[in-house]
């Protein structure tokens, strides 16, 4: 079994691409062919059915352009259980395509908790009636306030799946300063999560661990400082387009090779879809965001 | 629209009771006739409908003895749609039996996302196809890691449908400390917590607000530190019994008056029910509990 690091690395070098599509569909606001998807059934059936269309156009136009695709388990959730296993069917697809699967949950609890996570999200539970399946990601993201107990059950899920954990280290949004760079003992508070993540990884025989870090594209000086002290963690930088930041300025972020980041793209990358109503326009927007993000990594 | 720290301790006050059956069912650990209503199906259809079977078996005889369920969201997840299908069926089940149902998922994102995951747990998404029903919870849990502008989409959503929020302070977890206690400008880091909480919370036209707090019940003095930083949060105190915590030691948990804490206890209500083969095991256990609570906070 590969560790996630490694197969990280080979699958940038691969596909020659460290763009993620992120996926948050927005049942209001899907391609047209998905509307066309819904079919009859109940109004979650039928908005789960077009969510999946509308996914899989996105999947099946850009994937050339990207090595992996990120599905924001909360546009899945509200849609119930036909939410959920559209979740399921989106990731297969994603998989199928080529592109490594990231659930982006933010899931954090109590250790034996985080143990039914990642049951939920990676490898499935065993049940008298037999194996229930997980939602088979290859990554997963996390939220480490419950500390370095809570976590690694998952890091250890993971590793046995080959699979890897984004640990939220330093997120995008405009009030993520308040906690987060809340001073304690003269750094800021996330610096003892970058520890942890740097604590937690595993490496393979590459540079990579198997222990990532979260960390907003908006602030890229903090890029910079977070790369010194994770230096083999694999970032994954939201936060990129629609949020403000620009992939000129990650350059820290690639010091650990080309696979030491993954660039996550959701509205800039499907707005544009959905304004021309043309899946293809997301594949272009993806393509001019991997030969950015491909030449500063060089 | 009654808020939620008034209907909160309207319900207390009616049921005579803060007890809090928590449920994280494991279907390899089912009740007997639990597992006799799998029926036929997949592994996950069968497993769900046994949990939904055990699950409504111990609120049928517990709730009697209790206030509200709190269901542990990452146990529904790990058995998939039906999983999902099957927390919706469970909740339904607990207002049916009227309890307080809290979904304890404790979610924590930016904030556009916080909006996909408050129409999941509340009250449902609006959808070309009609609205998509949402878990419909009394309360959620949710993870304040990201901020004060994460928190707010899920506050207010909670507010306008009367509804709850728990945010995580200080939890149970052995580990717990490292990051949450960790010194911020003279005070543990989780303090910051406790203020968000303070200043995010509403009244009615009682003594409680409508954002509480999750404070790990197994250190007392730390209970009584955070009442009076947050003198009108309803608490939701996990880790009763299994996780060491004595309610004996929590008196200042109820200062703001009866309906001011809510005991949450999971495996030393439902352990003794699987001992025996018998859900009414589950209901003398809660009793003990609610008799104990209600005793100290008079």
């Amino acid at each position: 079994m590969l560790s996630f690091g490694d197969r990280l690395a080979a699958a940038v070098a691969e596909r020659e691409s460290q763009v993620v599509l992120g996926l948050d569909p927005d049942p209001a606001r899907l391609l047209p062919q998905a509307s066309r998807a819904a079919g009859e059934g109940t109004a979650a059936e039928r908005a789960a059915r077009a969510v999946v269309a509308h996914c899989r156009a996105l999947i099946d136009a850009a994937a050339p352009a990207c090595v992996g695709t990120k599905l924001q388990l909360a546009c899945f959730e509200r849609l119930g259980a036909p939410g959920w296993q559209a979740a399921q069917d989106v990731g297969r697809a994603a998989r199928a395509a080529g592109l490594l699967f990231i659930a982006d949950g933010k899931r954090g609890d109590v250790p034996h908790t985080t143990i039914a996570y990642a049951q939920a999200l990676l490898a499935g539970t065993e049940t008298p009636w037999g194996k229930v399946a997980g939602l088979g990601a290859d990554a997963v993201t996390a939220n480490p306030m419950l500390g370095r107990d809570a976590l690694e059950p998952l890091v250890e899920a993971a590793r046995v799946a080959g699979a890897g954990v984004f640990v939220l280290v330093r997120t995008s949004n405009p009030g993520a300063g308040e906690l987060q760079d809340a001073d304690s003992g003269g750094a800021p508070w996330h610096e003892l999560l970058a520890r942890l993540v740097d604590d937690l990884g595993t490496g393979g025989t590459g540079p990579l661990a198997d222990v990532g870090a979260v960390v907003g594209a908006t602030q890229p000086e903090l890029v910079a400082r977070l790369r010194e002290r994770m230096p083999r963690a694999p970032f994954l930088l939201p936060g990129i387009g629609a949020q403000g930041g620009s992939v000129d300025e990650l350059r820290a972020a690639f010091a650990p090779g080309r696979g030491g980041a993954l660039v996550t793209a959701a509205r800039s990358l499907v707005e544009p879809a959905l304004d021309a109503g043309d899946a293809r326009a997301a594949a272009e927007a993806a393509e001019r965001l991997r030969d950015q993000a491909w030449k500063l990594s060089s």
